[in-house]
């Protein structure tokens, strides 16, 4: 039976989401939901589409989203391909430009799905030891078909300068994705350089800082002929008619995002402050989430205080990440929670 | 610049679906889409989930979904799987399957979306003449890893048995992917020969019969362990929180797309039926369409001219299939408008 996979599926684990309680009074910091509802137009365009016309297919390339998504990122319709959430963005990348065999690059740690899309692709994998911000030296030595940046990144919350990212693209062989699913809590956006380097693809994603995690749909912004290449291997009608008119209501209430993330930067800020103030070891974030050093404890200790005391975080049980947790940005009431469970 | 594709990528054209136009007075007969709208309990179903709880991701799996499936299609929920429109079941089919150079196999002409999923997996492709209705003696010589049966097939609109279908299931050493998109317009479902092969995959649909192709879901129902294995290489969260809803909305008034498919049917019986009094050959059909065989006139003629009247339906630009058009069926009124364009 299981020979029907094949051999390199057959050896995969899959990937494994945060958890998601399905009710109960769990306060949720584990996967970077945000905390604050999407804008009411999203609402109202959502149940404005629930009309009769789902009868029907929607725009096989959603024109309407790709056409709003242009004009409010200063870009063109043809350098946007929009997918069911980022992590389709990332897929198509790799269904695009990997053969068996060929290698899939990465600094560490870093999203832990890019490891599982890279094993479904047939692709080896180069993963190289990162500090926080950095571009590896080893990471161009890679000569990889696909290398993904996180930028923030996950779980250190740490941003690549644009420079860094430019001099990297410039150099490299192969496609860059940079991964901004975070980059509306930081202060810079690699959008900024995209008509400089033909080999670079950048990803957002409506999950954080839209509040559209439920909704699934991401954008990934490159030169057209790279887009056009990636709408070859996406499914056909790969964006409904819900998530497509979700999206452009919300890029149309742009300004809702952007309180909706200021409020949150404000309060990781604060809450990291409280955090440090108290003893502990807190890393600076340009993300909705922090990551939390247990120091002596360890992570997974914390973890399991948090979670007796109500409050889910995200522990990795990895060798670099067990020492810490990752801690997801909610309201100021919210994290007061979390911050009196650790006594703080 | 193309250099970033891989060579299969770079060679491949991608798949060309039916002409969505943005609106407009075109009576479309084109993509199979259903006349009659979705049941009222989706529609709300959606707005309800147009809520604040869209900040949440959606479960990775579709759970509730999952459930009200298996208890409406009589199997465990751990044969299901529910993904972002039955496109994505087929092609993570071959995700889970097919390693570059192994081989896709299908009866021609069928679906032309198997090819380009083919192509997409660097597989090599194996198509079988066949006639209407028949699972053609060479299918099986293919020695395939995935071999795709469209029950009621495209554009044909004929079923295959399932005794048939069994036989080719037992004697066939990789995957059977059984493509029941439009089997709710058809008499019988390979998901009574299910648990007797473990190699059998049933794909369906929500698109034609429940009126929903533009919510985007779709189901696949396998052992177990089959499943366990495309959930590996699917995408974490693929199937949103608004699709889900609508999802189990839909099973839940099952009865209502009993009725619409039912007025369908009618309809398409008796257009069929006036075509050939009126001296066209239409072919029987199991589907929501049926091919309307065009004589010396030529398909491209007759969808010409049709378009000329307002109406569209589908012409395949290839040698098997230019002396014809499929035409989907719509309500008895539009109907009426088709058949008086053709002069009927």
């Amino acid at each position: 039976m299981t020979s029907l996979l094949s051999e390199r599926v057959a050896r995969m684990k899959g990937y494994v989401p945060g958890e998601q309680p399905r009710a109960g009074t769990l306060l949720k910091l584990n996967t970077n939901e945000n905390p604050y509802p999407p804008s009411p137009r999203v609402l109202r365009a959502v149940g404005e589409a629930a009309s009769r016309d789902l009868r029907l297919y929607p725009s096989a390339r959603a024109d309407e989203l790709r056409e709003a998504a242009a004009q409010c990122y200063g870009c063109r319709p043809e350098q946007v391909l929009a997918a069911n959430g980022s992590d389709e963005i990332l897929a198509l990348c790799l269904r695009a430009c990997v053969s068996e065999g060929d290698v899939v690059a990465f600094p560490r740690p870093t999203y832990s799905l890019y490891p599982t899309l890279a094993e479904a692709a047939g692709a080896s994998i180069v993963e190289v030891p990162a500090l926080p911000g950095e571009i590896p030296a080893g990471l161009l030595e890679a000569g990889a078909a696909v290398t993904f940046l996180c930028s923030p990144n996950s779980p250190s919350g740490a941003s690549l300068q644009l420079q860094e990212i430019s001099r990297f693209a410039q150099a490299a062989g192969g496609l860059v994705v940079v991964d901004e699913a975070y980059v509306d809590f930081a202060s810079h956006s690699a959008l900024e350089i995209l008509d400089r380097h033909s080999n670079l693809l950048v990803s957002r994603s409506f999950s954080k800082s839209f509040s559209m995690a439920g909704v699934r749909l991401g954008l990934g912004f490159a030169a057209p002929d790279l887009i056009e290449g990636l709408n070859r291997v996406k499914d056909s009608y790969n964006v409904s008619r819900l998530a497509a008119a979700a999206g452009v209501a919300a890029l149309a209430d742009y300004r809702w995002m952007r309180d909706s993330a200021a409020k949150v930067c404000a309060t990781r800020d604060r809450t990291i402050s409280r955090l440090r103030q108290a003893g502990w070891q807190a890393a600076d974030s340009d993300a909705n989430f922090f990551w939390l050093d247990c120091g002596g404890e360890g992570g997974l200790s914390v973890y399991r205080r948090l979670r007796d005391g109500g409050v889910l975080v995200r522990y990795f049980n990895t060798e670099e990440l067990r020492g810490g947790v990752r801690v997801s940005v909610g309201t100021d009431e919210q994290m007061e929670r979390f911050l009196a469970v650790l006594g703080v």
